[in-house]
């Protein structure tokens, strides 16, 4: 028996008259003649034709959605409308039943909630289909674009010894019988009889040890997976995901706005002219949801003309002073729309403000530079104006924050005290700070949000369908 | 001041007397006059030329192992042994320095236990520079592979719920507040409470994940970490490493091992092409160090060889049954050299049968199949004979086992039943079994162990070594 072919390829197919072997997943069967079958290939499906006549009807009745078929037959130019291809069945074999009485997935429009509980079946539909190879498309491209520029993929540890960035609420890690954890005379917890010998925690990123490759290798990045367990219920928190964090010697600001900016639009347009089905199926599927919505809740643009704007404008650069400014002077502050009214410098910026900044003052993704040092992390290089620090966020549009970012403190004094200031400690950091103490140089680096990028690029409302099985409190399923 | 030219770029130039901006870290400096920068693009340093009668001694102390530089200059071609092109420096900028006093990595050899210890640094040497940059081009060929075929690359969850492989000790992931564990009326552990709302542990393997992906998506990959929570101390196991899991919808054994054979040669090709420089340096130094090792322990061949060799022959197929009669007929047996006797058949085998058959007795990679069916996971295909299972490991020289796989059980009664008598929750299973209810097809995969193979290609004899921070028994620092 011959291999089989991808639908993908057999519906690109130049040549027809041919004898082909196609296998894959009932999406539909009507008429008992046509069946739309899928195998993940594509979004799109290949009909099959089916001699009725001369089929045995049990196997026809088989014939459900969600069976899993060996199809062969000959493949033809297809008069019907829709498809160019169609392939004319010699031999049908059902490789798996499914039956219709208990198969969840039904060809009708099963609502996304509903899907995330069967997150296990949600791969054979075409929203899922679609954002999983759109999703695969955004990984490799980030791994694409790191390598053709000279970049070192580096795995940084899942494991780590300490929070020490402080970035929010840590897991633990630990192979305690938790119903007898050792303590020791004091009546504390004896980590030392811990696998690791120590308190450990899974990472909220992998920087800091990305900053020591950095300083030797000079270009790197990671990608994997970080987390954090905050009891945050939202569309735009996972307690994992994944983080993508390059970080560059000799880089400044500038550099690392440059790089972060060449970086999203490398990978918009490579799922644009890869996936360009998938996100054809997306864009109909964002404009119909968009329907439910009043008028002025539904977007300008399409998906798919929102991906092109990305690509086709530079981002706008500003300081956090200049947005404040823009702020406090906008319309809706002065009517007081804002639920945080925006009134002084120095505090964060909600997601109010940074959407206003990016889908009604600018209109495109903003890169905001230069926060003030309170709201940032401790690592980040110091201003000579004693208030602000090289810090970037980027914001894009129905997404807020997608990039955060900084040129690094390279000057072991300035970093010590900045350390003591708030409190990090510097004894438990003393490999940090060795590559301020020997060859310390200029560097800068960020942090992608991968989810985030592709609820972007799919035009997807919650981050817990853009990853294959979402982790959020109270949920581990799967 | 113009951006840096990185020195991979600027040995391969083909134009000199231009100007140049290099920067990087100092390996050596000679005679006042000649420094060796490198910049972890290549393996290779570039020869800075110092006018030392018309530079600032305070400039040239300053100019030590370690510190960071930033040089202007010309680059010409070089009339002196080793290197075809030099940058004659017109201005040197010290971006950080180096005490020649404090920093551990010296211009001499470091035992690898020592650059273990400064695992923060180690990646400024040649030998570890060389594979991280091995291991990039690695991971980048793997996702390379898939991507080529038409795989889609799935993240799969670190945090699960259940060690349903029953593949080893797991590490416990927790929110709870470890000190004050809170427990149920009848004094159980109350893992309602927790963060996910049950008990959680780390990841063993994508696979069962991964396979809900293969059947809707047909062809998927993961890479991704993995945990082992056992306390074994050895030079071949971590407790995260980084795994690379396929699975394929519709393939039985033979695809799967076409497919593995494949990927492993397609992988180290890669390496070979990109990385000549690197795996050179690592054949010379496996060399140097194979010198001070008994003749009789020594390899046959260097590392370039035992790749090339790989990439050239096919690997030898056999299955468990025919392993053991080699292995009961072999020499050693007779001599009674195992230590572990090789008597009947049914018993996994040890390392030293491994290696005998892959280093004496074929002396290729040797892929080895149906095994008995105890000594394998439930999800394997049980073959017609009641007594093997659909099985495949790779093993490979010096290594042993690199690749673990199988067809994978698509009949849901004899899946069911096997799982009973191993004592495998089907209940807890329920999402892995309604592949096989709905649409089940043939379907095979397998695991790589990503570090092995980074051990294999690199020649480096403790897996320590080639992941960034090893995690182990008591450590996990940095």
């Amino acid at each position: 028996m011959s291999q089989r072919t991808k639908i993908k390829a057999l519906l690109q197919s130049q040549q027809t008259e041919i004898d082909v072997t196609v296998k894959g997943w009932v999406r539909a069967f009507r008429s008992n003649r046509f069946i739309a079958l899928n195998d993940g290939s594509t979004n799109n499906n290949i009909q099959i034709v089916v001699d009725f006549e001369n089929t045995d009807p049990a196997l026809l009745k088989r014939i459900t959605v969600g069976a899993a078929l060996s199809v062969e037959g000959k493949l033809i130019a297809s008069l019907g409308k829709g498809q160019t291809v169609e392939v004319v069945a010699t031999e049908i074999e059902i490789l798996g039943d499914s039956d219709p009485e208990k198969y969840p997935i039904q060809p009708k429009k099963h609502s996304l909630e509903f899907l995330r509980e069967n997150a296990h079946l949600r791969f054979r539909t075409s929203t899922f289909g679609a954002i999983f190879r759109v999703r695969n498309s955004l990984a490799f491209a980030v791994h694409q674009f790191f390598q053709e520029r000279g970049f070192v993929y580096l795995h940084t540890p899942v494991i780590t010894a300490s929070d020490a960035e402080g970035a929010g609420e840590t897991f633990h890690v630990t192979n305690f019988d938790l119903d007898n954890i050792p303590k020791t005379e004091t009546g504390e917890i004896d980590f030392k009889q811990d696998f690791f010998g120590r308190a450990t925690n899974l990472t909220v990123s992998g920087q800091l040890e990305g900053e020591l490759g950095a300083m030797a290798l000079s270009d790197i990045y990671t990608f994997g997976p970080t987390f954090r367990a905050e009891n945050s219920n939202t569309t735009r928190h996972l307690a994992e995901f994944w983080m993508i964090e390059p970080e560059v010697a000799f880089n400044d600001l500038v550099d690392n706005m440059d790089l972060a900016e060449d970086m999203l639009k490398y990978v918009i347009k490579y799922a644009l002219d890869k996936n360009a089905d998938d996100i054809e199926f997306l864009t109909q599927r964002l404009t119909e949801e968009e329907k439910t919505k009043p008028q002025n809740e539904r977007s300008e643009m399409t998906l798919l003309e929102k991906l092109q704007f990305c690509l086709n404008n530079d981002f706008e650069r500003l300081t956090y002073t200049e947005a404040i400014d823009i702020l406090k002077e906008s319309t809706p502050n002065k009517k007081k729309k804002f639920a945080y009214p925006v009134e002084g410098w120095g505090t964060d910026l909600q997601s109010e403000h940074e959407r206003y900044l990016v889908e009604k003052h600018f209109k495109k993704p903003v890169i905001l530079t230069d926060y003030p040092k309170e709201i940032k992390a401790f690592y980040m290089r110091q201003n000579d104006d004693g208030k602000t620090v090289r810090a970037m966020d980027i914001l894009f549009p129905g997404i807020g924050e997608i990039v955060g970012g900084s040129q690094r403190e390279e000057r072991l004094d300035k970093l010590e005290q900045r350390m003591n200031e708030m409190g990090i400690p510097t004894e438990e950091l003393w490999w940090y700070l060795d590559t301020r103490r020997f060859g310390s140089c200029p560097h800068a680096g960020f942090g992608l949000g991968f989810e985030r990028l592709v609820l972007f690029v799919t035009g997807m409302g919650n981050i817990r369908d853009v990853i294959p099985f979402p982790r959020f409190p109270k949920n581990a399923e799967f």
